[in-house]
């Protein structure tokens, strides 16, 4: 198996993605898959660097076509230094967020124009879409509480608690339109999106994403063909 | 005349763009145009901050598409919070090189696509377009040595010294592709462009283009109907 498998974690603030994602990872890795983490906007030197300006609460002058092109430039780093080279490996990539993430946020939040973010999208990911997208689902200000509230504690099994950033601060509508993005995009593609229960425990709900991507992964990529 | 004047300057390096600019504006300044001086990649806070992640010599593993998308972030924060609003108040506008720069530079110079850049800086720009672009031709080669030299000393009128960045770094025939992709974007549309020779001193420039820009501003934008 030479093209690896990319997946990614998508869902509103605060439904526990970062956590998923690295419990993924670890499991992963511990039964013997070649694995890496990363997140968006980050996962690389050049691209951490973009994230710095797009999250920055003092930023409220930022143009939504900023942001989009921002948001791109970090996705094109990762996706060319990072995603591509380890995906080319035969690995398995877990990814915090990806580019629907944009379509959810830029697009159906800020109103922007989808067919405009679908050109910029391809442009920067030379067309790499997931092979899977679990989809955290949490009621919108159930899980913008649980983020605020995290703030406080270092959330366990994490370094450090999660920032509170400049797009968090947006409305409440604003991440209801979101959220309802999501749906969209999920309706669109059915058959690359898994939507899961994020409003239950940790551990449970780690063990359901296990159960699904244990089921990809024994389809195209069995551990015994490694 | 509501719509304003957006002058912008190309050329190679070191052909004196940013001492032109700075003398235009200030003369423009002088006998009462309201004008604004400023530059790409920067000339606002958000856009500053891209340009030290894309100058920075370190960053030798920046991919061309990360590159042409923190170029187009920056002239969109720059479009939207400074260049747009001045000129709907009836202003001139003088930008040290605009959206002409990453068609030779990463259009010609690096071999990107340009339709794709057209469409990236279509989204950026909103489709804004200079009014005049003042091109300062030079000698590749005598052009670089200058910018190298200069680096010793503080030019008369300068703040700093010019930076040698990444970009300047790369090899001749890179800068000489560009030079030639400036030559064809001239063609392109020769009403909007003006070729002056760079390779002569500094006052006698500054005349040169002082004279092109009144005859222009005579038409459109006389002193007396301010």
């Amino acid at each position: 198996m030479k093209q690896g498998f990319f997946i990614t974690f998508e869902g509103p603030e605060g439904a526990g993605k970062s956590t998923q994602a690295r419990r993924l990872y670890e499991r992963l890795q511990s039964i013997g898959y070649p694995t890496i983490l990363t997140r968006e906007p980050g996962g690389t030197r050049i691209s951490e660097l973009i994230r710095r300006i797009l999250v920055d609460l003092r930023h409220t002058e930022m143009a939504p076509t900023t942001e989009i092109l921002l948001f791109s430039a970090a996705r094109a780093q990762l996706v060319s230094e990072l995603i591509r080279p380890y995906l080319a490996t035969g690995g398995i990539v877990v990814c915090d967020r990806y580019a629907d993430s944009t379509f959810a946020y830029q697009g159906y939040g800020l109103g922007r124009d989808l067919e405009e973010l679908r050109t910029i999208t391809d442009i920067a990911t030379g067309g790499l879409k997931p092979d899977l997208t679990l989809y955290l689902r949490i009621d919108v200000e159930v899980g913008l509480q649980r983020k605020r509230a995290s703030r406080e504690r270092i959330e366990p099994g994490s370094v450090q608690p999660p920032e509170w950033n400049r797009l968090d601060a947006r409305d409440l509508a604003y991440h209801q339109r979101v959220a309802q993005g999501f749906n969209e995009l999920m309706a669109q593609e059915p058959e690359r999106w898994y939507a899961l229960d994020a409003d239950q425990p940790v551990d449970e709900l780690a063990e359901q994403i296990w159960q699904v991507v244990m089921a990809r992964l024994a389809q195209v990529m069995p551990l015994a063909a490694q």
